[in-house]
């Protein structure tokens, strides 16, 4: 179970089954304080998190890990209600010479078959995805 | 744009847009150090967020705002990979005298209108609510 308590004006914290928290706040325009990250980035977040974990759990085990790691995302949203993401483009960027064909196997892998919040989102939103390497 | 960065083992930071930082980790059975949410129950966490605003923004915009307010989320997840949620159920919690058909009409109005990641989430998992009412 989740739970999601009310902190005032638009701040929200979430109570995980793990035992952890979320804040989320809007921006001041809609009555929040910027306190925290939006709920819809937050749903980026959960992505990213997801299929990062795979990759380098993946990568892990071919005993080829990255040296370093990130994941830059690019999206574009609906104009009208509900403003969903009608796109999303992963950008994997991957540092210290991590063979390029287990780096796409662990990519590969992850989007389609292990990260559920792909498989999730990918059903409204158009998923792209790209691999980086950078010395 | 938003990047996540890889702070080793299982843990992976984002940065949203609006300039805010998002945590998450694993658990140790999968060789993560269990010190913030994992990336699914974060997915979870927006949705309870996105359509928490909406219900507490248009309560407050009918001049009944509630005393206090939280969501319960129960949830079920494929057994098979990707392990995606396939039920989630959310109870809306009011406390203070909020009239139940102002209750009714802005948790309606955000799961069919404004709730951008219950939109998305829809096409994959059953979302079902419920309205309580407490003293």
């Amino acid at each position: 179970m989740l739970t999601l308590n009310w902190n005032g004006k638009m701040k929200f914290t979430a109570h995980t089954e793990s035992n952890h928290e979320v804040v989320m706040d809007a921006s001041p325009d809609v009555g929040g304080e910027d306190k925290a990250a939006r709920p819809m980035e937050v749903l980026l977040a959960a992505l990213a998190g997801c299929t990062a974990m795979d990759v380098v759990s993946i990568l892990d085990k071919m005993k080829t890990p990255p040296k370093n790691f990130r994941i830059d995302i690019d999206y574009t949203k609906a104009r009208e209600h509900p403003k969903i993401y009608t796109s999303i483009h992963l950008k994997y960027v991957f540092e210290g010479n991590v063979p390029k064909e287990n780096a796409e196997k662990a990519v590969n892998l992850s989007q389609t078959k292990y990260c559920s919040a792909s498989a999730m989102l990918r059903k409204s939103a158009e998923i792209t995805y790209e691999l980086v390497f950078e010395d």
